[in-house]
């Protein structure tokens, strides 16, 4: 473990970190916080890929290389100081930059979309296992999808994005890092990207939030069961809500739109719970009736997939903000955080190399 | 019923049609034609909202004014000269004009995303009834949200669209037109706008279809089971594909995106179905094997959902066209018809004016 | 075909009926009645096997013997004279004898319960085709499994069942007589065996039901697609129950249960349709608030799977009487059709012979 | 917490715990547990009902009796000596008798199987509260159904049955008591009765069994959300298979059938993970392929359903042994433990008397 502390103006800690293996957290709740961070601190977090790293050429076979019990490595949790049931963590992206040239997918065995699992099984053979390696131009911004079985090679636009962040769950269950639920966890929606606040609802003290499963690209849907999976380097501000009316499922504000992610099986229930709680974003909003929210809702609200391949389903719905009059969530935080962001980059701070490891001591 | 034939060219109709009231169809399969089409033809084609027109002020109340098994009509079924089980129809929306200067939406008791239906029930009361009536301005076009229970009001850009689109069902079935399926229907999707062709496998002699429930505005899942429900003047170029691979589910094609719908319950099978012919659609086109194509589209497809309402819930799968190599599906129809759509507008083809209905013959 | 109409007493038509190929119905709607029948008639139909009688052998493979959309065939559509919207069609099944002396089961590609099909489409290979012949023996009332694959084999109970049995749909639709609705069709539940009376509220004039998809055993669920799948001779009496309160599912009556079929995706909510429908039924035998009714019903209902196979599937929800205090439901049809059962057999009614065809004139 | 070791024979334990209201368990997995057993040992274990007794009278409503984080308590977990990973645990029921003269059940807001809930939300009020109690006549082997809104009143069979019966969860995580999954927990099934052996694979050192949830009596599928609860003295046997093949879902075993519980939503994939299962059982039990074994269960299976109502469904596929020829599973252990039950009974092994709580010390 690597960890710095620098002092970032007034009254902001500047924190960098990279966790060795064994700091990695497999799970939400139930793993020991790596560190305390006040409110108000700049994280700057590097995450190993989904595979644990183990997945490099496309011989490389997931049954022979991963312990699917340990995949999905999460750096955190942190304990953020001061966090209560009842409050509302922030986590604002100021930036994601991939930590390696190169990203992999791989289809596992009775894994995705479009395969039996084990929680919907059928009698038939499972697909070929196979992996994909994507070379990664960070100068251009495109990562290279190469065929497997054939010569096509494409150049598809980086677009960088977190498949899993999320709080400790309630009701003291501990849930592996490859399920998304109302802790957020692994929701694997493209929306979760630089310029994203994300709020979740504080379930224990200190939240004990994590991050992880970075991706430089991905469908909505993610329709194989990975993404183009890398290790990534992500600077985050943390900050603290006290009170008030915490969210009940994940929320997600950009500058151009509200959002809610909701997870489960079937899918139409994960699109309801995100649907149902913007109805309440809503009505909160604009003192709208339910009914009249519905409506306006029933109008406007995107509805682009999460994933479709994790033991719960996730669902997005978004409302974009020009179609919205102005108005002000959680005391106008996510405004607050871009100005810090803002901040950040004005004061010179550069997006992290990529290596791995980042090595954050030369 | 009024009709005429103009002769749009060298050897093209242009076919204008408003039905009579008891001309329209509420089913797709089982009604008689009521005409025949060639392929090539310009549809010019008023259709009634999907209320019947019954709705008409915010008073009205769907349970007194709406017969549920008489909603929906649609403007056909068409007999396209020529086509047979085994060929492709191609539909190409040149252009879609709100026939009216208001739109209306309504919560139906029982009916909706949000609500328990008779397919789908518990024992809980209803939601209130309520309808919703818009005004539309085609000048500025932009559609008025009017909050019944307070004084909110709010502009929203009009985006017209069809909810319903569709072929007569294979196996000898009929289904209203409150259905989606493989032979398209009630698919309410936003993606079915001006612009879009259309492509779905002929299961009978004349394809039959018909089209209805015009939209001038949808958020994506249709969340209270009505849009911006309205009157439309529709131009539509009919052609047809002999032989060949029809699609088994319909798809969609733009100048900048490739699209299947599916239609299923749960939603995660609707998902299914597009995703599964996408996969056979991008392995055609570019020559992949199925593993090669489930993985690129796994990081490049989009997932908007059409409706999460109807009896079958529609997801749409799409690929924008910027991120594939140039390639040309169905013998390059969708630009061949973008052309014609072209010449039409070069010579003079004027959007339907509103109007109720639409009077043709003055 | 052969109809022979024989005076079974004072008021009552027993009609005998041997569809030939080309009278099959192959949809619930849409079909032209075979002939019209009066309540109170006593019908004696021969029905063929869901296979069309083409599958004959282990080597026959559904791939190359079947068309898929011209199975499950269909004895009927019945007219039922003075039957209109709002009635209630109640059929008593006397008696259900295997029409020959072997069964057949199938696992047909893209088909069943525990495969991808085309409404749940995985990329998956599919399965293998395979055809399994049961030996049947009257006497000793067993069919006998052979495994195609090892030397197993195994006598079970004969347990003669309708998979099919429904009327025309509502809202003009048209169903293919593979799916089962709110108009019955094919549930294939195990309990619409001899001794059962199934009630079905009329949709159109005539009611137009028909019956077939004899099955001489099958389990809950019918996991691989198809039951012991065999032609059958069924003994059914026709009755009427003008105007009152039509089901809005079937409901079915033994001397022992009171049984309602729902059917729908997901699984979940046919079981919701059978559980709110007995809900209704439970308030109004015993005169129980919903809430009471809620109640006793989930300390007291069974829940057998009928089928998770078919395009919709279906549950059972299901009280043993023996648990409620007497009640008569539909003016006490059921025990009034048991007597004339009764009846019926006392004046020497024969279970039908197996045959095939079953030769009706010598 | 009051424990008795009694020699039971040679070397047998019979262990009597009663835990104290700070002993109970909420979660199935991350729970200390309360005490070491050995393989071979009977347990006496009373347990409190899920309502942590907190109802008592019709006029008690949950949402201000109940804490929803801490319902559904565990007598346990219990740390198995010698049980390892990739072990196989045999629990054997030899009495279910229930420790109270009366049982609750209770229509929890947004909770079961015919309301919206968390997890499936609609916009509609949520259903009345209400509470119904349910004297228990232990001679007569009765409860008696009083309902609240009129004056019918029903008795009906005692039937105990344990709602929660389950081991420590793979994969590091820990689950609340009110989850059933592959580990077991909350599956809710009137099969979970006295003389039936249920078999977990072992995940954590220990095993970490917990059992709770004692019903008086269920119906199939707990359509309300909750039995006839009540505290309930449970007579267990605990036996270790070490090595073999551990089941990935629980099995049950009865002197009549063999069963699986298979828990997910939507609810046809818990009645596939049951049939994929019940397809490796019997093809290993009778030597027979996937696809001989498939059919063989098509025809023979029966689909009792557990639940409707938890976070999972769980569903149970079920196959009577008089279908089946003899065969052995886990060597025979249940007929060992059968026998076992059998010497208990004859050295004069009595049923718990009822008592809230059971005092062991007089």
């Amino acid at each position: 473990m690597r960890v710095d502390r620098v002092n970032g103006g007034a009254s902001t800690d500047i924190i960098e970190f990279t966790p060795n293996a064994d700091q990695y957290a497999y799970t939400f709740g139930g793993a020991k916080p790596v560190m305390d961070v006040s409110p108000g601190s700049v994280l700057r977090l590097w995450s190993e890929d989904a595979f644990n790293g183990r997945l490099q050429t496309v011989e490389d076979r997931p049954s022979e290389k991963l312990d699917m019990t340990a995949v999905n490595p999460q750096t955190g949790p942190f304990y953020v100081t001061g966090a209560e049931p009842g409050d509302t963590l922030a986590l604002h992206i100021v930036d994601l930059t991939p930590a390696r040239d190169w990203g992999v997918s791989s289809a596992i065995q009775n894994f995705g979309g479009m395969t039996s699992t084990p929680l919907n099984p059928t009698l038939q053979d499972p697909l070929p296992e196979q992996t994909w390696i994507y070379q990664a131009d960070l100068e251009r911004r495109v990562v290279r999808f190469s065929a497997v079985n054939s010569q096509f090679e494409l150049d598809l636009p980086m677009s960088p994005m977190l498949g899993t962040v999320g709080v400790a769950p309630p009701a003291r269950e501990v849930r592996t890092s490859l399920v998304p639920g109302s802790y957020g966890g692994n929701m694997d929606t493209p929306e979760m990207r630089a310029g994203a606040t994300a709020y979740f609802g504080v379930n224990v003290e200190g939240a004990l939030f994590s991050i992880g499963d970075g991706h430089y690209r991905q469908g909505e849907g993610e329709a194989c069961g990975t993404a183009v999976e890398g290790a990534m380097n992500s600077t985050i501000i943390v900050e603290l809500i006290k009170g008030g009316a915490p969210p009940t499922w994940p929320r997600v504000e950009t500058d151009d739109a509200l959002m809610v992610v909701g997870s489960a099986r079937p899918l139409e229930d994960a699109w309801r719970i995100a649907q149902a709680d913007m109805v309440d974003w809503i009505s909160a909003l604009y003192g709208l009736t339910p009914m009249d929210s519905y409506q306006l809702i029933s109008q406007t609200s995107l509805a682009p997939l999460a994933n479709v391949v994790d033991t719960n389903y996730s669902a997005v719905v978004k409302i974009e903000k020009r179609l919205l009059p102005p108005a002000q969530s959680y005391q106008g935080m996510h405004d607050h955080l871009r100005g810090r962001a803002e901040e950040l980059r004005a004061a010179g701070l550069q997006p992290f190399r990529p290596g791995t490891p980042l090595d954050l001591t030369d």
